[in-house]
C-alpha cells in the first residue's frame, strides 16, 4: 500500500465476490494488518493490526475483570510427563505440539512442549494452591501466546503462533463451574455483537466437535460473507477431569476432603479475522469505531497558496476531536489516493477538509460503511462525530444480521441439505439424532459440521436428518474455517 | 500466607539483615507475588505479582507511545539460519537458545530458536518493510516473552523464561539513531525514578559487557539494599552490524542506496525484582503507591455487636476512596494477622476502622513506608490520602537515594577497592585505564565488575586503578546480580 507504487493509488485487492480467500489475504497484507514471515505459518501482526487487537484486548479484558477475574502469567513450556497425564487431552493436541528438546548444546532429560493450551500446566499449579473450600474459587486469566504446529494456515484464522486469553478456573460445584462456563460464553456474545458488531450464535458442541478432555464445550459461532461459519470462541465445562489428574482437592467445610470443578476458556486473535470477513467490502476493510485504531482521518485538500492556512485549520478540526483516536493524512498523496487507503484501512469517518470548506466554517463529513457524504458545520462537528459513529457501530452490526438472517435456513433431509448447499452457503437448521455416525454422515455428503445445537431448542424437533430416528437436538449445520 | 497457618499470623520471612536473599524469596513467594513450578527456572507469576507488571506495562507503555513508537507482535520463532547470520550475536546467545527440532511427530528440516531476543526475525521483516527513506524511521516496540535456558536461576531476576518489552528501530543517520538510544535511556530511567522509586546510574557499557552484536550498550543500574548492583535495563546502538548482515537498505533522498542506522532496548520483569530489594524491610514488601496494586487497605475491628454497621461503614469509605485503588479486608482474621499480611504485600496505606473511629467519623491511617500512624476525619479523607500516597511516593525515592548516597565509595587502587568490598558493598568510583585485561583484573579479585561508565565524567580522570596509565574513564565498579 502506498508509496512503493508509482502508480499514485492503492493496490488493487481481489474482487471480494469472485474469490474471497484471496480477497481476505489482500486485504489484510495491504492494509497492514499483518503479513507472513519466512517461518512457515508465523505472522507478524503489524503495528496497525497490532493497535487493533490492543483495543480489543483492553475491551475483552475490562469485562473479565468485571466478572470478577484476575490475570496471572503461566509458564510457555510443559514437560512432556504433565501433558501425558490425562489421556484425552494429550491425543487432541499431541499431533500439533511444538518440542523443545535442547538447551544450548545440552539436550533435555526430557522434552518440553510449548503449551498449546495451558490446562496441564496450570492443573499442575493449581494442585498446589487448592487447599481448603476457602480458597474456591480460582477465576485466573491470562493473555499469552501459544503454539499448534499446523499444517495449513492462514493469517489470523490458523497461524503456528497465536495470541489469546485462556480462562481457568476452578469451583466447589458442579454447578457453579457449569454456571461460569454459560457466564463467560455470554462475555463473549457482548463482547462480539456489542465491541465488534458481529452477531454471534451460541450453543453446545457436539461430542465429535468438543474441546479435548472436557465434559462438555460451548462455543459462539458467526458466519463470513462467503457463507462459511467461523467458530469464534469457546468456554469448557471441564468437570472433574482434570481435577482428578492433577489432583486439584480441596477439604470442604463438612471436613471431607472432594476434587474442585472446573472450565477454561479462550478467544484468539482469530476474532480479528472473523472482524474483517463480517465486515469487510469490495474496497477493504470496514472496521467498528468501538475497536477501531483510528476512528476518524482527516484529508486536507491542499492547494499550493493556501497550504499553510489549510493545514493549520485541519490541526484546529484534529484538536476539537481529541475525545477521538484521529489521524491527519499530511502525506504528499493525492487526496483520492488518501481516500482509497483511508477506505483499505477501514477507517470509520473521513473528514474532507479544504479552502471552500474553510471559508464557511464547515467539513465534509463521509461514512465508511455507507459511503454517505454531507457537510458538518464545525460548531456541530464534536457532536455529530460522536453521533455518527454511534450510529456507524449500529449499522455494522444490522448489516451483519440482515446478512446472517439472509443465509440461514431450515432444512429436513440430508439430501435437501446438500443441494441447498451447492447453491449456498450459510446457517443450516435441521433435527439430528444426536448419533456420531450421522454427524459423519453429513460430513462426508456435504464438508458441513454441527456448529453447535442452540440452547433455545424447538419443543418438536422433527426427524433427524439422515437416519430418520426422532431428534434429540435442532442442530446448526455450516461449512466452516 | 495467611489461611493454611493455623497459628492465626503471618509466617515469618527470613531476616533481611542476615540472610539477604533467603528473605527475597520469602517475601516474593509470601506475598505471592511469584512461584517456582515443576520446571526448573519457570515461574508462574502469580494475580497479586501480575496486577503490579499490569500496573508497570501501563506506565512504560505509555511513555513508550508518548515518545513516538508504536507496538506491534513478531514471531516467538527464529530459524537457526537466521540467527546465525550476526556472528557475535549468535556467539553470545548460542550457549542459552532452547531448541524447537520437532513439529507434532515430525522432526522438522531446519530447527527453529525461540527467541532469546529478536534482533535476528525483526531485522529480516525490516529488510522487506524498509525501501526508501520515506519510511524511515521506523519506532516499533513488542512487548513479548523470551526465553534464556539459565543454569542458577532466580524468581523475576533470572528465570528461563522472562517477560519484556523490547524496542527496535530504524533511522536514516548515525546521529538520529544515537539520539535515539541515548531518548530511551532517559526513558527507562524516569520509569525507575519517578514510578518505581528506583534510583538508577546511567552510563555506558564496556566492551566486555555490551550486547552481542552491538556497537555500544547503554545501562541503567540500580543499588540493592545488599549493596549489589543490579542492571536494570539496556539500550543498544546497533550501528549498521544487523542492516549491513540482514540488508536493511533504503533510497535515499540524493537517489543513493544506504544501510539504515539501528537500536535496540529492553527493559523486563527483573524491574519487579529491582523495586522489590531497593523498597522491601523485614517486614516484608514497600510497594510505591504509583505502581502498587492496592494503594490502600481498609482493615475493620469487629465487634460482635457492632459487626454489620462498622462493616457498612467501611464501605462508605471505600466508596469515598473510589478513585484508589483500595480493598476492604472482610476476612475472619484477626486485626493482627491482617495488618501484617497487608505489610508483608508492601501495601502503602492501612485505614483502621472500629466502632470508637465511627462514633467520631474518622479512621486511623496507617503508613506503611514510616509506620507512621494517625487519626483523619472522614471529611478529609480523600484529600488526606491522596497526600499521602504522593508523600509515601517521594519518602520511598528520598530512602532510596539515602542508602545509594552511603554506599557510594571513591577508591583509587585495586588493594583499596578489594579491602572496602570486604566490609561494605556498593558503587565504587575509581579511574580505568580502558583496556579489558585491567577490568578482567579487578573482577578476578573482587568479583565487582564494571556497571558503567557515567556520561558526566571529571576532568582529571587519575590513574587506572589496576596499571597505573592514565586513566581513559571514570568507571563505577559493583559486585552485581
Amino acid at each position: 500500500m502506498g508509496r512503493k507504487n508509482k502508480k499514485g493509488k492503492v493496490e488493487a485487492i481481489a474482487n471480494i465476490n469472485e474469490d474471497f480467500s484471496a480477497w481476505y489475504v489482500d486485504v489484510v497484507r495491504q492494509a497492514k494488518l499483518a503479513d507472513y514471515t519466512s517461518l512457515k505459518g508465523c505472522m507478524v501482526i503489524r503495528p496497525y493490526g497490532f493497535a487493533l487487537w490492543e483495543n480489543m484486548k483492553a475491551v475483552l479484558d475490562k469485562m473479565i475483570k468485571d466478572t470478577g477475574h484476575v490475570n496471572a502469567s503461566f509458564p510457555l513450556f510443559i514437560p512432556e510427563s504433565l501433558l501425558q497425564k490425562e489421556a484425552d487431552h494429550v491425543e487432541g493436541f499431541a499431533p500439533e505440539v511444538a518440542w523443545v528438546t535442547h538447551g544450548g548444546d545440552k539436550e533435555l532429560e526430557e522434552r518440553v512442549a510449548i503449551r498449546p493450551t495451558s490446562e496441564a500446566i496450570i492443573c499442575s499449579i493449581y494442585s498446589k494452591w487448592v487447599q481448603s473450600y476457602r480458597d474456591l474459587p480460582i477465576l485466573i486469566n491470562q493473555w499469552a501466546n501459544v503454539v499448534r504446529w499446523e499444517k495449513v494456515t492462514r493469517l489470523f484464522l490458523r497461524t503456528t503462533e497465536f495470541h489469546w486469553q485462556e480462562g481457568h478456573t476452578c469451583h466447589r460445584t458442579e454447578d457453579e463451574a457449569l454456571v461460569e462456563a454459560r457466564k463467560m460464553l455470554d462475555v463473549y456474545e457482548s463482547f462480539y455483537q456489542d465491541f465488534l458488531a458481529v452477531p454471534v450464535l451460541k450453543g453446545l458442541k457436539s461430542e465429535s466437535e468438543k474441546f479435548a478432555g472436557a465434559r462438555s464445550t460451548f462455543s459462539v459461532e458467526a458466519l463470513m460473507q462467503d457463507g462459511k461459519a467461523l467458530q469464534a470462541g469457546t468456554t469448557h465445562d471441564l468437570g472433574q477431569h482434570f481435577a482428578k489428574v492433577f489432583d486439584i482437592t480441596f477439604l470442604d467445610e463438612d471436613e471431607t476432603s472432594k476434587h474442585v470443578w472446573q472450565t477454561s476458556w479462550g478467544l484468539s486473535t482469530r476474532s480479528i479475522g472473523a472482524l474483517i470477513m463480517t465486515h469487510g467490502d469490495e474496497r477493504g476493510l470496514r472496521l467498528p469505531p468501538k475497536v477501531a485504531p483510528v476512528q476518524i482521518i482527516i484529508i486536507p485538500i491542499l492547494f499550493d497558496d493556501s497550504r499553510e492556512e489549510t493545514l493549520k485549520y485541519c490541526n484546529y478540526v484534529k484538536e476539537i476531536l481529541s475525545d477521538y483516536r484521529v489521524e491527519l493524512d499530511e502525506s504528499d498523496k493525492s487526496p483520492g489516493w488518501k481516500f482509497a487507503e483511508a477506505e483499505l484501512r477501514g477507517i470509520p469517518l473521513r473528514l474532507e477538509i479544504g479552502p471552500r470548506d474553510m471559508k464557511v466554517d464547515q467539513v465534509t463529513m463521509a461514512r465508511r460503511d455507507t459511503g454517505d457524504k454531507r457537510p458538518v458545520l464545525v460548531e456541530d462537528l464534536a457532536k455529530q462525530v460522536g453521533e455518527c459513529l454511534e450510529d456507524i457501530q449500529r449499522e455494522l452490526l444490522t448489516q451483519a444480521l440482515k446478512y446472517r438472517e439472509e443465509h440461514t435456513f431450515t432444512v429436513a433431509t440430508l439430501d435437501e441439505l446438500a443441494e441447498q448447499l451447492t447453491e449456498q452457503r450459510g446457517f443450516y437448521h435441521a433435527p439430528w439424532c444426536g448419533d456420531a455416525a450421522c454427524e459423519t454422515a453429513v460430513k462426508e455428503k456435504t464438508k458441513a459440521t454441527i456448529r453447535c445445537l442452540p440452547f433455545d431448542q424447538p419443543k418438536d424437533k422433527g426427524n433427524c436428518l439422515v437416519c430418520g430416528k426422532p431428534a434429540q437436538h435442532q442442530a446448526i449445520f455450516a461449512r466452516a474455517y
